[in-house]
């Protein structure tokens, strides 16, 4: 098969469409033929050198992907050949196959065509288990996400008006992406650039990507009894925690990843994610937003949008 | 009725035993008639001018009491006049009398003395608030608390041995008080004068005191899924919070006091103490540790003795 392969730590242009070995399926596993994958900031470290896979998983980047099932390995149950699917990967995704543990496949929503499942998985398990599992985002409650245009905001907004969350805000970078995000259900979308979110808040949940650089606000802007949870750190790692104020709100700072967790509990947020978010989709209330697809072997203009950060939503890969 | 006084923010002889208005019951109140208070280091900080209390709370300090009830507001049912109770505050502890919400009463433990039962209030709701509702410590886990001879760490130790925790490590200034707290049920008492408890995790929950000065640390020593709570900050509030170790732990930092909390959820603490601890107490599996009574005209001395550290478990003042 043919697969994307990091020559070697650098920009985009290091991606490359090659052939490489077919994966085998190991037991419990299933191969799925890809018909797009999701990208993911993520994919974007990993080239660069920083995000190594976890041990067990593929070299190539790609977290999420869409198709159909290729071969079940020994054990798998519950899977015919030809079913259409969407998985959540540790890696391998930029594929043309790729080998994934049973429990992290999730059928096509009905109402979801094939190529914009790719933009499900990583998206609807993060969100999930980090604003839903983590956070406890209850209804009635506020609720904050940064970048708002992103595949993960888009989600984010979506799902927090379907459970019936009460003031829903993003943060964004411009209009294009305001409207977009009001117009899936954003109460306020605050311009970065200009606003200060912290005269938005108080919020009860807060999701946020940008680690250190917002950390203090992030705090600041917390109700009592808020919970901040940090899945991104495009603003650094090491930032200042004021434990007064934190102290004050009665409030708490979490950090999770997906990536690195066992395959056990992998399996539990995409069963997790399977029943909650699943019927959202099906009824129609909650919809992947796809930016745009680019081919497969057009990967390093694919990540070179993603760091412009243009998009909204999700941008694919198309086998 | 005579209380302590802080005449002005300043050192321990800023506190003053005297005359002063007796308390009326408010709708769903109690006075309590006081046998003994307990000294917090959150009383030291009022006294210092920097820690008000909280709207509607008596001006002198004292988070904790025993004592007999001596008056029933309107509205109250289940106490009579004369039962032996203990009380968290919100502040008024240092008097003859004191008015309480009556959702922050308890009764006295069979096996345990009007005077100890001061002990109680406290540290068992906070531990319990802390420990095991926040925190959520389940049997098994690991636990980590520090200041480990203080009248929090004396609790903390016992509950998490009572309840199944697994290894239980405390944080220690000397011998003496390693000596306690394994007596108490400590399996490793760390000398954090000549030892880095980092080398002693990880910890799935850490019960910290110190703020700014542990927060990097404590973060280091957190196992997968850890949990950090802060209670105190003898180590300064704005700390350096690593969120690139959290991240790769998948932890959390959570912030808490009591004090300030809405009398609806001192309640529902109290509530949970009560059903949880108190058969606890009362099959003697856990105790209240005092290390010595000071009648309550020498607050002052308490005080002393309290900011020098020297003591094992708490210190009381009796009427």
């Amino acid at each position: 098969m043919r697969a994307i392969v990091i020559r070697e730590p650098g920009d985009a242009d290091v991606l490359e469409w090659t052939q490489v070995p077919d994966p085998e399926p190991q037991p419990g596993e299933v191969v799925v033929a890809v018909a797009a994958a999701g990208v993911n900031r993520a994919d974007v470290l990993q080239r660069q050198g920083f995000y190594p896979p976890p041990p067990g998983a593929p070299d190539y980047p790609g977290l999420e992907v869409s198709g159909t099932v290729a071969a079940l390995g020994p054990g798998v149950t519950g899977w015919t050949v030809g079913d259409p699917v969407c998985a959540l990967l540790a890696g391998g995704g930029y594929a043309e196959k790729v080998a994934v543990p049973a429990g992290q496949l999730l059928p096509v929503p009905k109402n979801v065509d094939l190529i914009a499942a790719a933009a499900l998985p990583e998206v609807v398990c993060t969100v999930w288990s980090n604003v839903f599992e983590v956070a406890g985002l209850k209804e009635g409650e506020s609720f904050l996400v940064h970048g708002g245009g992103s595949g993960i905001g888009t989600m984010a907004i979506q799902l927090a008006r379907a459970t019936g969350a009460g003031r829903i805000a993003c943060t964004v970078g411009g209009e294009r992406k305001a409207e977009a995000c009001r117009d899936l259900g954003a109460d306020v979308a605050i311009n970065y650039r200009t606003d200060d979110f912290v005269a938005h808040g108080p919020f009860d949940v807060i999701l946020d990507n940008m680690g250190a650089a917002y950390l203090p606000r992030n705090v600041a802007a917390l109700a009592t009894g808020g919970r901040l949870v940090v899945i991104g750190m495009q603003g650094g790692m090491k930032g200042e925690l004021d434990l007064g104020a934190l102290l004050s709100r009665r409030a708490s700072v979490h950090a999770t990843g997906l990536r690195a967790r066992p395959v056990a509990e992998k399996a539990a947020v995409v069963a997790a994610a399977g029943e909650h978010v699943w019927p959202l989709l099906e009824e129609g209330k909650v919809r992947p937003v796809v930016d745009r697809t680019v081919r497969m072997e057009e990967a390093p203009l694919a990540h070179r949008l993603l760091e412009e950060s243009g998009h909204v939503g999700k941008i694919l890969l198309v086998v």
